[in-house]
């Protein structure tokens, strides 16, 4: 059956790199993938398979019912682009002004139409249902998934699996990392209130640049002390604004920052403590403060007995070559939120641009992929679908 | 002598008034005072006094030759505006949108005005020669202060005198201060040069704002631990940029900010002070910057004989009430560089309007004065002009 | 073969517990071990089994040839004690005051002696040669380890296994984890020197505990943003004195600490940027510094095969129930060192006293082992030894 | 009769030197004065003078009444030495091993006792009364000057004056302030009550070396931004103190500090903000603290009228050659309570050894003083006893 599912894969790799391709040329930003989310629908409905558009927003989901019963698998893949004007000359470089597919996500959506089409085609052999989640609004906080779940694409599934494309590593390269694997990513806003006035006269002022200047010092001491050393956490203010002429002192300082970690005890750790600093900070210095705390996505964190399983299924996928673990990756994805409600595993597949030693990163205006890496996503993905149901149909003798 | 000249004075009072409030409708932004400038030269012409324009830019400068010979002595009137929209309701408001008498400069020139005719009136009866400097761009470095002395205003000047409607002190009080009256005001500029990069990966970056924030805090120890706690300084940093996503790291933070000194060695040595201080903090950090650091005007130091003749001198005009040590003060003037070439002093004249308890200060929309302190200046300066002169006769005896 | 070394082991409980107990109660200090080093050189004695003495100082290292061919296998277990007052009222409680065996070191002998002598009585069976080495002075930097490797305790080795006795889980369980597992502990030194002076008088002074605040402050920002999130690193200080009269400034401050890192990149890096910080700190504040960084054990870093294996060979030993991944631990050891040398893995082996909900930190005056915890660790690395020795042979077929 | 004064002065020069040396050899601690007590009291009762021991400790007080009536004026000498071993070789060297007049109280004493005795000799030509205050205790707080004032030494006085030896100025010069001239001394304790712990574990304890640090910095921001720049202020930390092994977070760290101000407004402004920042400090950290603030002497505040009296009287003493304005001095004197209860002022005189490029400072091993300037503060405290009561009856007329 395997090998029935890559050799199909194969024969449709042109078809798969045609898609990319369109979709490459029409990006559409996060939340307004209207024409994205018509193509991918009719795409299903042109095959007759089972498909539901505007779900949770402009998400698609389709479904491939095997011949026989079984357990439900879902594939993910996201579909929307970023506010970048792509620098790449290639003939299917987007005809979007200032919206570009950065991030892969092109590829993400034509690997998974591809696979389904197949599995559409092995259907009466196959065995349980298989989902197919096409998410809208990945690269947008709240993010699609959230809504998409609420409208029920997770109805009835037993297992998620999902991929990235990784620019970063060589094609045939799986990454898999077992707990948490991306970041919850945040986001803090501090408004300093001190007293403005003259430059020459500080004591009839409160000081705001000295104020948030101390403040971002102190910030550090919660890495540096109070977060248990084996945990990764970050704590980065970006953006530090206190704008006055050179003579006035300032009575506003703003300060936004991000932060990231990869369990929910250090992140609410951190969300408090930030407030405990500022409190104090501002008691010390005698002034107001506002503090807002945003949380993005939370931390992506894999099953274990399900990415065990992956890394023995891709093992024997032909065509890739190295399985190994993933670092923690510092960034978010909202994948993050189907984890929380059934089991499963988000793994990253390898796909830098051949002939390149060091491939431009995701969200650059010059990022680009290896096309053969879809057919690698597609057939791990296959596998891991195809094998998953049967060996939990042997766990469960 | 002095009883004719208060009373003269007295007598012009209403013109004085009227010249003041006609400055107050038509004010001019420093450098661009043609019009001011133009409308005091033809005051002189007007009454057949040597005038010269064009001093050192938009300066003029008049000459009262007295009847017997003796000394040169100068005084000097400020008549620069400021780009403030006026905010009073007064029948002379200001009839140039956006720019306002906030500092008094109308009042000075309307004292020294009317002060010079009676001179003029007096001429046959004074000895030496009395040199009117009405000095343009007072509210803006460089000044006109520094052209005009180049241009030759205090060619043959043994004195100078000047004064400032104090708007904080009652009409009727004077304030003298020996030695530094008024602070050095310089400007500094320090931009950090880290490293950017994503806020969720702060190793790969040089975290600008980190750095400048402890920079803002190292620079405290400036005035609190290295200048001599009886030296009066101020080093404030008015503004503090590094502005990006709330998930990038700044490349970039530029600090802007003021230094008060009162004398030049603490001025020096704070200018290199900053610069050491930023210069270990960016090895510290592995970081690159660029520093500047801009001298405006240096500190008004009033010379100690001149001060102690003005307040003895004072003392005795009638209508002043009060004759007091002034504090120091922070702010800027560009009277200094007059005392850097010839002996002389600069003292304030309250100018509070009535039944106010705490007067706008200057610079502010809402800034006036009471025009009965124009009075009082002019018989103080015109007091000091014709008493220092027999003084100084008497000590050369 | 496993099934016999079993349950000779159990049939050699009590005199396992008969050692451990006489070692409890004749603890020695860390280089001064001379007594235990004679008895467990008797044990091999008295059983004719081949030892040595004094191995690079206190050490003891004995070999048991095997019948057949073989690989050769070493197993570790130190044996010093620590400088603290036992406070458990037990009957084998510390005959040596002030001295006590805090940190289990007494089993890990009593374990490996019981073992090489079931070995020994199994030794025509067995392939190869087992090395047992039996280490003095773990406790105390430089540590026995690397003299005994200088003076050739590794000579021929193929693999060597470890395990330490784990107070804070409950016996029967097995905790190991690949690569780093305990941390690299360093120690540094760094004195300011600046200049004293009156209290009074900061500005005739370089105020040494001012520069070494900052300096305290400033070091926080390695860890906060200059290591890699993902990499877990420490740096504390521990120590602080700048002592004085509360008028007088003090000229020199001295600063002590340590830093913990799990790999040889970070601690360089920290090395040099602690450095660099005191470097760019002092050249701020124009004083001079001294800084040392003397280093302690490097990390214990399991090799991954090794590893793998020990988990597979560990979950068939019976009474061992729980088999998981270590938690990172910031402690150092200094098997790191054999570990550099040779192929191989140390773990953790679960001894909570029975009863306790929360068992007494490892180098506490009331520390205590659950004593059939040293049943499990002598089965556990018996398990390994035999067990490793074919798993290889298969491997080179 | 001034110029008797001047002339019986001159006179008993010899025995000033020798009762100066007398006390420089035999001197004694604060509040330990017993011997040097009896020796000033004893003097007068030699001369048959009024004088009471035991005057709020130590302290002794002779009366001399003129033979007219009139003011009541106290001048004041203090007669303690300091735990200091002498290190000059003189024949008048301490006898009083780790015990000397480093601060020229021998010759405060000498000066005063002479000039009684010659006061004493004109009495009849006296107008009013002199009162002689002999102070002990000066140089230790709470002071001697405190208990002689609530032991009634300056009931019925009407003026004081007094005059410290100053060995940074030449004899010849007498240095005047009006105003504050001399500092309020106070004295600070903080301890940050943190929570200890392992080195390698931050994230369990609060680490009270980074919050103490974080404290130290944050004061620097009173001086530097929240007391008025015109306004001299001093906080310096003199003791740091957490003492610890290398590996251990301290539990404890403890600040020790002084505090110099000029004003009460100030010094209570200093003591509350220092408060309110370590307050905040340990809010934003969470942890402990204790404060406490310790008054010592305040600033000594010279009265104007009796400093511009002392200006013009001492401009006629002959051997004065320089009169000039002090700057501020940053330590303490408890003179500054008998200003706070009658008029009066404190001045210097220049008493530098002859022929000395830098004078050792006071309370230096080799700490000296000219002689002969004994002779010109008697003439000069002589000149304002006599002048000042006449001048005061020609203002009451």
């Amino acid at each position: 059956m395997l090998e029935k599912l890559y050799s199909k894969l194969e024969g449709y790799y042109d078809e798969m790199v045609s898609i990319r391709r369109y979709l490459h040329q029409n990006p559409e930003l996060s939340f307004q993938e209207v024409n994205t989310a018509n193509y991918i629908k009719s795409f299903y409905e042109n095959l007759g398979i089972e498909v539901r558009g505007n779900v949770g927003g402009n998400g698609v989901v389709a479904k491939i019912h095997g011949g026989k019963p079984g357990q439900t698998i879902a594939l993910r893949a996201d579909f929307d682009a970023l506010p970048i004007q792509e620098e790449n000359d290639v003939p299917y470089k987007s005809l979007n002004p200032g919206v570009m597919h950065a991030c892969g996500h092109d590829g993400h959506t034509a690997t998974l139409l591809v696979l389904a089409k197949v599995l559409h085609e092995l259907k009466d052999e196959l065995e349980g249902t298989y989902v197919m989640i096409h998410q809208h609004a990945e690269e947008y906080a709240p993010g699609g998934a959230i809504s998409m779940i609420k409208d029920g694409c997770l109805d009835g599934v037993d297992v998620i699996f999902g991929t990235h494309l990784w620019a970063s590593e060589p094609t045939g390269k799986i990454q898999y990392r077992t707990g948490p694997i991306m970041a919850a990513a945040d986001r803090f806003e501090i408004e300093i209130q001190g007293q403005g006035g003259h430059g020459a006269q500080p004591h009839r002022t409160k000081d705001s640049v000295v104020i948030a200047s101390q403040l971002v010092l102190n910030l550090q001491q919660i890495v540096s002390r109070r977060v248990n050393p084996i945990d990764s956490a970050v704590i980065s203010v970006g953006s530090f604004v206190a704008e006055n002429a050179f003579n006035v002192i300032a009575d506003k300082a703003k300060l936004v920052g991000t932060v990231r970690t990869f369990n929910e005890e250090v992140r609410s750790f951190i969300e408090h403590e930030i407030e405990r600093i500022v409190k104090g900070t501002c008691l010390a210095a005698n002034c107001d403060y506002s503090y807002e705390y945003n949380r993005g996505y939370p931390a992506v964190v894999n099953h274990a007995e399900e990415t065990d399983f992956l890394v023995d299924c891709v093992k024997s996928v032909p065509s890739v070559q190295t399985v190994e673990e993933a670092e923690l990756q510092m960034g978010g994805e909202d994948f993050a939120y189907y984890l929380q409600h059934v089991k499963g595993t988000f793994f990253f597949t390898g796909a830098k641009p051949e002939g390149v030693t060091i491939a431009y990163p995701h969200h650059h205006p010059k990022f680009d992929i290896d096309e053969k890496a879809l057919l690698v996503a597609a057939k791990a993905l296959g596998s891991a679908a195809l094998t998953y149901k049967v060996q939990m149909e042997e766990v469960s003798l």
